[in-house]
């Protein structure tokens, strides 16, 4: 590992940290650190604080991938997206993501392939994003009771990857998704 | 657009919300909202907001990328990671792109290409990535005093591409900024 962020995190370790939490809300949380350096240097840092969300490529055999149609309110858009989520309590990410698939598109994937964890934005967010690859999917409708509407379009891949580059695609998650599983095929 | 989104969102625009900043910090803030539907649902929902970033892909002639590792406190670890950064009041994206590649890797891009913004996690944070490649790379050192040290790392795209699979690379825009570039070459 590099000299200056060795030195940059060795810094860290010797500082004298106070944390206090300055929101606690339903998904997110914020934790400001008022950080005491050896050197005598004093910063001030807020960071965002998540449990954590899995997002799924639901892939079909004729090389589809289900995305899902939702209104964004943070960012004031509709965005076309893969089924994501939080991680609830007790959740692996594995269940969570089932779950999320199951919830937004009335499918189980028979086949789950881990892609990885992504920090959504390491400066200040701790959101970690599991990203899977879902096959073999298979129809497994919740009750109409227990389900939001939910807008499903089936797009191509290659579609998918178009409307990543014209910019029809906005989310990070699902962009990144999207080209791992176009380098799978 | 779809029937469930389109509906989301003119049930959105027919609420009442009540709007209050909860923290304003140096980089984010967060914003609570009170809203209540016209059906008479009430919901609480807190934003995080981003001024917005860049990050910028640095691609030689040889095809190489030039990467920079950091210490993130947020998340505990050393990253390798594109230079990245918030954009400053005034500046435009591709100002922003160009200062963070000089402060990071004391070179200029003399082709900058804008290859679209992204949004981080859009369910709870505004911060939109405005992602570019930069070409024709010049040296273009600032001064010592105004630079702080930084581990600039020179990687192969083939090897950077590999690292986004094994879980070297572990942030979401590095991971989506390289995927990008891969496709155009």
């Amino acid at each position: 590992m590099g000299f200056y962020a060795e030195k940059e995190a060795a810094l860290e370790s010797a500082a004298s940290i106070q944390s206090r939490f300055i929101h606690q809300g339903k998904y997110i949380s914020v934790r400001q650190d008022e950080i005491d350096y050896p050197d005598g240097l004093h910063k001030t840092w807020d960071i965002v604080l998540h449990p954590g969300a899995v997002a799924v490529i639901p892939l079909t055999k004729e090389g589809d991938i289900l995305m899902v149609e939702q209104w964004r309110r943070a960012i004031g858009k509709i965005t076309l997206e893969i089924p994501a989520g939080g991680i609830d309590p007790g959740e692996t990410p594995e269940i969570s993501a089932q779950r999320e698939l199951q919830e937004e598109t009335g499918k189980k994937a028979q086949k789950m392939t881990y892609l990885g964890p992504y920090y959504s934005s390491p400066g200040v967010f701790t959101e970690q994003v599991h990203l899977f690859v879902g096959r073999e999917l298979k129809h497994s409708p919740l009750k109409a009771e227990d389900t939001e509407g939910i807008d499903v379009r089936v797009v191509p891949l290659a579609k998918a990857v178009q409307f990543i580059e014209d910019g029809t695609i906005c989310d990070a998650k699902t962009a990144l998704g999207i080209l791992l599983v176009a380098r799978l095929l």
